[in-house]
């Protein structure tokens, strides 16, 4: 089991929870957060998923952020992902 | 040094931590999150914790969330838990 | 690929994020949180980092949170650090 934390935008958010779900992904965890250097708001997504499904939770992730057409700024990111090991996963 | 990561409802979440606390453990840092497919408000913990105290600190969780009773659905999850490995640990 | 997670003083988080990048890292990310036996409201800030670059991400916040002099508590921490390791890390 893999934890992925996605930092998106705000404005991304809503679109890639919809497309995890709709993908058959559970909802993420939704952190709001501010962050970079320019101190805008952001959002902070956590979403655990088994290893053999990680790959495919960042093509939608990717896919939910390209859509909105190409940044002003080209070198500008949508998203920063992470994917972290877990040592335990349970729900209870 | 292990960083536990509990997502759980906002309702339970005090009752986790004072149980956390009565339990010598230190009080989890607690972030306001929404989630899941209801976008309902929960809160995620995060806990550090020696990894020899890891399965202690699950079952305190889970004992503060099954004191509410039997969910109305069975298959409602309470807590996500997620332990994850650390490769340095400091306080300053 | 680390990703940093310090859990700091409200007061402090903002000296760490000008420190940080003066120093060449990215803005960390931002998280409000309430923390502690003292339940007061403190930041969580994430932050990627390369592996080598990890140890002087720790220097750069000890010594941001030392310039506020020695606390009155002597025991007091001012900033608890955990290092994660990822298993991957893109920027989309």
């Amino acid at each position: 089991m893999k934890l992925v934390v996605a930092i998106v935008s705000d404005s991304d958010s809503t679109k890639i929870t919809e497309s995890l779900l709709a993908a058959g992904y559970p909802g993420p965890t939704r952190i709001n957060t501010v962050g970079g250097f320019l101190r805008k708001g952001n959002a902070t997504l956590l979403l655990g998923t088994d290893d053999d499904r990680v790959e495919s939770a960042i093509d939608v992730i990717r896919s939910a952020v390209e859509d909105r057409g190409v940044p002003a700024d080209p070198n500008q990111k949508r998203a920063t992902i992470f994917v972290l090991n877990t040592s335990r996963f349970i729900r209870v």
